[in-house]
């Protein structure tokens, strides 16, 4: 495929497509949208965002584009065939085009829209910065939606502090970053905030508690504070295009980033499992 | 002037235009919007509506098109200067146009957005309907962003019910509407949601309060309950397109639409203003 990108039907590139006006991104955010890691010709737990996708395009009443298979066929056209790279496979749904309008109907045709680009993983090894920042979204985080203006901003205060992620803090209770989920590690044990309406449902989260399950660490899907963060032994962040990183420090309190503990294992076994995917 | 849209500095019609898929309102809804009302050459509070344009774009830290003279200017270049008619001119503000990323750079150029199309305006004797829902809106609802998806759901649930309106409840406590501000009146008395960040502050709900003063009803910007507004005498509900419209329900409890009240006195001087101003 010669093309990076596709919109209803149409095979274009990232700079050259331009969308309607009326297409219902641009004035409420209107639409959902997930993005998978590829390599090798392969999409690294398709199922599991697909299903998401569908899910959420339900949760909204966003009519599909299509079938589940053909949908797929769409984002395995973008995926580049060759044997090297890492790439990013994006995909939005928006729910119609139409003149602006609050509400809407249900018959419309919805908008698909695809793109691809690579980008570089960091080593597992790699650990990152996090600051806090208070929590004032929407009670809708666990669906994967355009409106992601608090999520900007707390990702540009990470950036303006020196730091790669922002930590949301709904009162004391941490409940993810801006676009990562988040757990702790303490005596062993692996804490993360359990599925509802204020974290998204991360895939990679799941990978991480699988991969916990699988080497015999006890997981705890009970919210958490941020001092309890703070008190940690480890902090793991996880998302689609870091898999799984350990925190360095969050509002520069420092944590434990030798190579030989349980956190690192953690993000060193997920590694493991997306190159053995796409090997 | 023959165009009814203008972006960055190009006019072109409504139908015509497409956006480059770097515009941030595509993947973030980065951006903020306000609308006037405009007729006989003239818009209507147009200098509340720019300095809370130009207040938002602060809040956000997006940066300016450019002068506040010149931001008019481009307003007015697509007012239609007809003596007849009501227009609804919208302009919207995105933080500028690069590839999908959360944080973003200080230093780029905004994408302005105008757009203006003919409307109706209801007489001010013509009552809503209205319904309730849960407030599940991020704590920002003072900023007018394209993070709209929770009003866009509160209007289709409205519309569903055959209603006109959504009122967002958080808890017991009555904020606004999905696109209006709401006002109870009991005992001869105004009441509304104070400024804060949990409602928009209008422009229309800001003309409400001045024309109460004027006419010597008292006014209490309190938050009220979803029981009071139910035990109410009248319901105002404002916003530029509607300027303010009485209701006849809520959640089919009837409230009394006799055009000798105090709330009809109120609905009819607010269009009696718009009117003498486009004269």
């Amino acid at each position: 495929m010669l093309y990076d990108t596709y919109y209803n039907g149409i095979y274009t590139n990232f700079d050259e497509l331009k969308l309607p006006l009326t297409d219902r991104s641009i004035f409420f955010g209107d639409g959902i949208y997930d993005a998978a890691l590829c390599g090798g010709g392969k999409i690294f737990m398709l199922d599991e965002h697909i299903e998401r996708f569908i899910s959420n395009a339900k949760l909204l009443n966003i009519p599909l584009p299509a079938e589940k298979k053909q949908i797929c066929d769409v984002l395995y056209s973008l995926t580049p065939k060759t044997a090297h790279g890492t790439y990013f496979l994006y995909f939005q749904l928006t729910r119609y085009s139409a003149r602006r309008a609050h509400s809407y109907d249900d018959t419309s045709k919805s908008n698909f829209l695809v793109t691809v680009s690579e980008i570089s993983l960091s080593a597992p090894t790699y650990t990152i910065k996090l600051i806090s920042v208070p929590d004032i979204r929407y009670e809708m985080c666990n669906i994967k939606t355009l409106n992601l203006l608090p999520s900007v901003l707390a990702s540009k205060r990470a950036a303006v502090l020196g730091a790669d992620e922002a930590v949301f803090c709904r009162g004391d209770t941490v409940t993810e970053c801006s676009h990562s989920n988040i757990h702790i590690i303490k005596n062993g044990k692996l804490k993360t905030h359990p599925l509802n309406a204020r974290i998204l449902p991360g895939i990679s989260r799941k990978h991480l508690l699988m991969t916990a399950n699988r080497i015999g660490i006890a997981t705890d899907e009970t919210a958490f504070t941020l001092d309890e963060m703070k008190d940690a032994d480890e902090v793991i962040v996880t998302s689609t295009s870091k898999l799984a990183l350990r925190a360095s420090e969050v509002d520069g309190i420092k944590y434990n980033t030798e190579n030989n503990t349980v956190g690192a294992e953690l993000c060193r076994l997920m590694r493991a499992d997306f190159d053995a995917f796409v090997e």
